[in-house]
């Protein structure tokens, strides 16, 4: 069915550009009312943009970063790949902590000193052009396996369903098209999903302002609900799939992803509704044995205290705004890479499709 | 352990306030930034203030509405009491209309017109003096009521426990003392209750605003989380309560109540943390056997669109706003009223304790 995917109607949006001479990054924080890119001219300006929410999501994160390497490469002179990647290390330092949680931060990077290793080996090509080509191939590479996973998430979707998503995994937080977006996108091309509904995402609001702003550009039909809704909606029969992107997928299926994630698990487990995680393989971290070993990112507790920046919380009032939580492998029903689709994951089930 | 309460220290708010010539609201929609006053003079003025949730929270409505009678009564000229309740009734008809789901708001009407009813019957009281008195009398009750519900849930707390609310059930919502903020009240002078943790409670962040507004001037810590936050907030073990409101309760015991209760409670089970649910008897309707034939209000979509005015969703994105949601019986592990606990609520169960 993957011939019915009309790509020109259905990934418009493209997130990420490089111009050849800077990373623009479409600004998140300012839409849905001003579509804008950022500029980026050096690593440090991504990782900045990073930290501070321009750019989201977390392949779009790892794209970004690898960019952002290509930037730092021309800011250092070096006899070598093997000294650009001493002399590259600092920035690339600096990008990893940009954000905690997002796996593809630190597996983009890997991926740009592994392209100066094989510079370093002789494999022809200046490692100013090597960094450049890998950072382009993890864009498309990104950009396939979205499609891909796509293609098999929706595959699970009976005809008739309704699918709940949650956060934003778009065409923003990727190079396009999407990973739970993309599913819930294939789904709509081809005629299985009938309702889309999107939680708002507090506290930033990623499904409020950037999920419904995607889907509108797409002309797929969503209905935005409050967070707290899930249940209730799900009560009424309306959703068959609830459809997340991760984080950070553990060896045993465990998966952190925006906070309240696990909660919509356990309310689609309770109503007999099923649970699909989609991210790319760079997503599966296989040296962390399980959810309990992942850091949680906590960011600041004003975060809660409005929206915009309208404030309507008392002065002196304390708050806690995890970012993340983890969803239990159990809760989850099926986890869809573009290497394939792991139904019940478990340990063993996660070695057989991610073990070496 | 009741005399432990100080409430002097923890019943400091009043949001209704009758001059003998208005009835004065502080108005829910300035706070927390500020304190101000709506006064009333008609029955309509009443009406529009519930409609346009400038007063909220189930037993308010009902007080109000109760005021708004006799406001509604200066405006009539009646031969008798009899007459009176003829004239008033198109007045109390558009009171009840002003919010479809809170059962306190036609317990209280009913009240009004049984109040003429024996005026009539020749009480030796004039139906003006007669329907004050009445008012002033759910009024008073309902304060009575909060403070012995306190006593009462507090009782089923262990020292040490935390504590999760939702909405505010608080002296806001009520005469004075709150429902279930009146229990965590309780709890804390008590020395039961180490954490109090509040949900922000979207669309309309009456935790937020009100709650954590509320904990504050009477001293009390409290958290906010956002509404996703609560089942990885349980899962770190911070939670033994969730302690929550009604606007009504069924024969079986099913609850309704603000959107996202549902989903607190079912995240309680997976956690085996305990849930309560407070609210005066007045909220009980045994004649409404089950949840499923409450009618859930739906407001407008656009207080899905952002907070306090400032929009963050695209122009032409849907949205489904319920403002209620029901709590099945069997999620439930008491309700408190003033009339005392019903534990592990079923139909039987409350029949013994509200039955004719």
């Amino acid at each position: 069915m993957t011939d019915a995917i009309d790509y020109a109607r259905y990934d418009r949006i493209r997130p990420i550009r490089w111009t050849g001479e800077a990373l623009e990054l479409l600004d998140q924080r300012r839409l849905p009312f001003a579509v804008e890119y950022l500029a980026c001219r050096s690593s440090d300006e991504v990782a900045e943009a990073i930290r501070a929410l321009a750019v989201r999501g977390a392949p779009a994160i790892g794209i970004s970063a690898a960019w952002g390497v290509v930037l730092a490469a021309r800011e250092v002179e070096a006899a070598d790949a093997a000294e650009a990647a001493r002399l590259l290390e600092p920035a690339m330092q600096r990008l990893n902590a940009a954000r905690p949680t997002a796996v593809n931060l630190a597996w983009a990077l890997a991926r740009m000193r592994a392209a100066l290793v094989r510079a370093q080996a002789g494999e022809g090509m200046d490692w100013r052009a090597a960094l450049e080509a890998e950072a382009r191939a993890i864009e498309s590479e990104d950009l396939a396996a979205n499609r891909a996973m796509g293609t098999l998430g929706a595959s699970l979707i009976a005809p008739g369903s309704g699918v709940l998503t949650h956060c934003n995994t778009g065409s923003l937080a990727t190079a396009g098209f999407g990973t739970a977006l993309g599913v819930i996108r294939a789904g709509v091309a081809e005629g299985r999903i009938d309702r889309v509904f999107a939680g708002e995402t507090r506290p930033w609001q990623q499904g409020a302002r950037l999920t419904a702003w995607e889907l509108l550009q797409d002309g797929i039909p969503a209905t935005l609900i409050a967070d707290s809704a899930a249940a209730h909606l799900m009560k009424t029969g309306a959703v068959q799939w609830v459809v997340v992107g991760a984080d950070r997928i553990c060896a045993n299926g465990d998966t952190a992803n925006k906070i309240g994630t696990y909660q919509l698990a356990i309310a689609a487990r309770h109503h007999g509704a099923r649970f699909m995680v989609v991210a790319p393989s760079s997503t599966v971290d296989m040296d962390t044995a399980s959810g309990d070993l992942i850091e949680i990112e906590e960011r600041d507790p004003a975060e809660l205290f409005g929206i915009g920046g309208t404030r309507v919380v008392a002065e002196g009032v304390a708050a806690w705004n995890p970012v993340f939580d983890v969803t239990p492998a159990a809760l989850i029903d099926a986890i869809v890479t573009e290497k394939g689709v792991v139904e019940r994951p478990d340990a063993e089930a996660m070695r057989a499709m991610f073990g070496p």
